[in-house]
């Protein structure tokens, strides 16, 4: 890789991530035209996704014999807006420098292919492995029909979230805490298990980062068997509430949600829970990119049995609560150690007094 | 601090850890001698905690007009060889520069009048926090009378160690094994409970490392309940066997243990098990200054909820295994989030696929 188009393209990719979270059912694409060395701007997809980012740059400077740096390969489909791979070639972009390749199906290779044939050069794959990084929530939802999800756990040195009495303020810090917060940013939805939604009238919102758009708040209930008094249901008007539930809701219990402001998805029951795949997949057709889950313990036990965890997010605490403590991760039905999904280290960072530590799914 | 002051020290302090498990009852120290900025000896105490490293470095070397960095104060107490204080002095040493003070009474402040009183210039506190972490062990005994205690917990990223069918190898893989047979290495003595004992009779020594000295081993149980048909009694005239009991262990069990040349230790009980402080006390009593304690989650359990352990080293490996699973604490009684002893992170090392994470008490 030439040592410039690298630089450049390390730019678009730190433009790209100021946008997660912001941009679904649209990838979050970062843009820098480069003419001569000299850099004539610098864009992202818009919050909504639209416009895309290559159409905000182009706007903003005269881009002829420019390269165009760009984290995902321009789309080639014209919908309500004309094909950005077209509106580059059509304004005298000389060059476009790829990350990686759209999944999509109605872009994959087109977006090069017409680049090409209107005579600008294209050289694909730089810094590829950051760009489907940056992308892995949205080629995850084009590839496998579901968001890239990505599951916290906070708890002590031995997987404990409270002691037997129940007491869980405060195991990790408020680094830690704020931390949170701003991964809860960086994705497309915040999710909890109904459980969580009745034990703790949680707000799920981002607090304290002056945000300008809220996550989406998913809750995980196959009878919407939960507080119509609460927070949430107090707050779906002015921040997205997304409900999960199964064939059985009762019809008043599903009727009062929509006039409270939910969004009802209607997911398949296994095993007499909603089944995980489902409620996936079903965010998936609704657009999010990626989910962010918080627990508690029986929801984040049945998205690690059913394999469907690509990310681990763990902060530990620096005391040890015994085993009458409330487990971290409920039962999951693994016996075999085989059986168990396995993880690798992806960074591990002191934050405050607690320890994070991410892991991927190898 | 004097640049070469604080590197000579650095120099000391790395012999001083070389020794480390393998000079009890005695601190292992680390000497150099210097002059005209040129090292003349190096050494450290010897194992088995005899010759002391400052007789070792003066043997080594004509000290005439030298600078001795030492980590520890020289001993003023004549036992069954001479002061190194007065032994320092006699030799010609111009100059001598400690780590840290010793703890016991019979050297405390002695060993620098000494030093002082025969015209021998001497600088104290020289690296004194890495001095006082190389002899934690031995100040501990002294200080506290009881050895410096390391707690290892080696669980999946929810704290289990064994699946609900029991299966526990391997959790953690091959790299992080060797580490903890290290780890065994540079403590006195090595710690499990009866129920380990029982349930995987393990060898507990050091393999792998080419080591001269192994650890002792040392098993907790009330009444000696324990196989004496396994590796710890076939093994126990090669490598040290200590055993806690409490009073009520049979007259025959004890004499059939102390023939196949196990060493008993009598300990008090309290709340019906073997009182943690007592056995620590015994094992400072006969001489140890450093304890590796391997668990299990019982005795895990009892000495932290007595406040007894001084650093925790927790490796954990990428994968989740659930609530079915064995858990690597076991039940400690702590209700209050406050009564939780917490613990400070030290050191976050990726170690093969698993991650080591060292805290220390606050
Ligand atoms: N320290 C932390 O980081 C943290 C984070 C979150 C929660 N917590 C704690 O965890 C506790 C709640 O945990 P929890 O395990 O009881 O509840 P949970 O995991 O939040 O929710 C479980 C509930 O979700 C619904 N559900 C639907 N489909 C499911 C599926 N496939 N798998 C699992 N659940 C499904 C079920 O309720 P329906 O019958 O309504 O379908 C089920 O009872 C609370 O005490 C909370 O404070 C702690
Ligand atoms: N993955 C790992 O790193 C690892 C490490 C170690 C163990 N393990 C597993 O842990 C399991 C054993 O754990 P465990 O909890 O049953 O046994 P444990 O902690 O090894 O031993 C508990 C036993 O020690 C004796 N004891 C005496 N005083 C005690 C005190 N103050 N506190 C606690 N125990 C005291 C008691 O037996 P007496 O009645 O004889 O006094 C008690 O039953 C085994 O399955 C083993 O494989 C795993």
């Amino acid at each position: 890789m030439n040592e410039a188009d690298g630089r450049f393209m390390a730019l678009a990719l730190g433009l790209g991530r100021q946008g997660l979270g912001r941009t679904w059912p649209n990838p979050s694409v970062g843009c820098v035209l480069v003419r001569d060395g000299r850099i004539l701007a610098r864009a992202r997809t818009a919050d909504g996704g639209r416009p895309h980012a290559e159409m905000r740059a182009l706007a903003a400077a005269d881009p002829r014999g420019a390269t165009a740096y760009v984290t995902l390969e321009p789309c080639a489909h014209v919908g309500e807006t004309p094909a950005c791979a077209s509106e580059l070639a059509r304004a005298g972009v000389a060059r476009v420098v790829i990350g990686c390749a759209d999944a999509d199906a109605r872009t994959a290779g087109q977006g090069v292919a017409i680049l090409r044939a209107a005579g600008v050069a294209v050289t694909t794959g730089v810094r590829e492995a950051e760009a489907r990084a940056l992308h892995a929530g949205f080629l995850s939802r084009v590839e496998r029909g579901r968001p890239a999800l990505t599951l916290k756990l906070a708890a002590s040195l031995d997987g404990r979230i409270a002691t037997a009495t129940g007491e869980s303020q405060w195991i990790t810090g408020t680094e830690a805490r704020r931390h949170v917060h701003a991964l809860r940013a960086r994705h497309d939805a915040v999710m909890v298990g109904a459980g969580t939604a009745r034990a703790d009238d949680p707000a799920l919102t981002v607090r304290g980062l002056g945000i300008a758009r809220q996550p989406v708040r998913v809750v995980v209930s196959r009878r919407l068997d939960l507080p119509r008094d609460g927070r949430l249901a107090a707050t779906a008007r002015d921040v997205p509430l997304w409900l999960c539930h199964g064939p059985d809701a009762a019809a008043a219990s599903r009727a009062a949600w929509e006039a409270a402001g939910a969004r009802l998805l209607p997911c398949a029951v296994d095993h007499g829970q909603l089944a995980p795949e489902s409620v996936l997949a079903a965010l998936g057709a609704a657009g999010l990119t990626s989910v962010f889950c918080e627990g508690g313990g029986g929801l984040a036990a049945s998205l690690l049995a059913a394999d469907l965890v690509d990310e681990l997010v763990a902060y530990s605490a620096g005391l040890v609560l015994g085993a009458e403590g409330l487990p971290m991760v409920g039962a999951m039905g693994v016996d075999a150690l085989a059986a168990a999904p396995r993880f690798h280290l992806a960074e591990t960072t002191p934050i405050g007094g607690d320890l994070l530590h991410r892991w991927r799914r190898d």
